[in-house]
């Protein structure tokens, strides 16, 4: 079965959108998914930014808030200013999510996560908002938060960022299929229509 | 009839396919095209960029090509690098394109410009490429040539990019519906949509 490979950010605006269409949308199109979070964070230092584009690029910041109310609007998607401004820490949800894949809640909680932080202004950097979530999903919250605080899955989670850096990552989310690289929310249709043919 | 106002810059890639596509998408939604030339370095400028961000951010730049390449090869239009390198000066074309208003050749003179850059390998600062373009719309040379480089067109030129920063626009191409901005050759569709319902 085709495949494509899914990186998000737990703190990027518009991966919000792609993860809670993907799997209905890479059904339609009989294309697997693999999830896979990442850090935008050490990626956008080495473009020099240490804060987040939507600060940085203030008028860009306003557009692409616009345009993701509109969007939301299309898909029917819950839209509220998160409780923290930008820059978003992720970093404990990523660990979480990478995790989860061993036991198959990785999609679920990262759902979760994303609508906790863009619909339900709820702070995804506080640990108690992340133990909400795992319990809905019935998954062990102790035990999930010993396995991603862990140096393995630390570790694992460093390996990750470096691979999308070298894959040419510079975003998210983002789209791999093999070499070929499509980056965001706007390019999941095209993206799955690239696996279909690979 | 509901109108789009549609702003692109000569040096901007993705205004090529979009400038190419936006009539007939446009006529099957029954919405009307202003074009608007404007300068994107002014505005990039204030961002403290004195280069193409395909310069600046090499990464995003090479996917930026591959993605444009992928959207030509879908929308049936050729495309080869450009015998400059970005940035590229399209200032002389975009006079031209403002003073054709009057005439009303500047949706097509727009056109061949895009494609003698992005197609024909032709430098579009060169005066002789934008000569030639002109005499195959049987536009006296000469005449546009005296009318795009008076001071009066010049300043429209100026007031032109400065409403477009104004308005919030901080990349091309892009669309306006009132205070309504789209940005990027992707969200043309959605652009004309919301003209439709305006």
């Amino acid at each position: 079965m085709a495949e494509v490979e899914f990186w998000y950010e737990f703190g990027s605006t518009y991966s919000y959108p792609a993860a809670m269409r993907i799997e209905r949308l890479a059904a339609d199109a009989a294309v697997g998914v693999r999830w896979r979070p990442f850090l935008l964070g050490p990626i956008f230092k080495a473009y020099g930014w240490n804060d987040s584009p939507f600060n940085i690029f203030a008028t860009k910041g306003r557009y692409m808030w616009r345009d993701l109310t509109r969007i939301c609007a299309a898909d029917g998607l819950a839209l509220k200013l998160p409780p923290v401004s930008f820059p978003q820490n992720g970093l404990k949800a990523a660990r979480l999510a990478l995790i989860g894949e061993h036991d198959g809640w990785t999609p679920a909680f990262t759902r979760a996560v994303f609508a906790a932080n863009y619909a339900e202004q709820k702070d995804i950097a506080n640990e108690g908002t992340l133990r909400e979530i795992l319990a809905a999903l019935t998954v062990d919250a102790d035990a999930a938060f010993a396995a991603a605080n862990a140096l393995d899955n630390k570790e694992a989670l460093k390996l990750q960022t470096a691979e999308a850096a070298s894959r040419g990552l510079f975003g998210a989310p983002s789209f791999t299929i093999g070499d070929e690289l499509f980056w965001g929310n706007d390019r999941l249709e095209a993206a799955l229509a690239w696996a279909q043919r690979a």
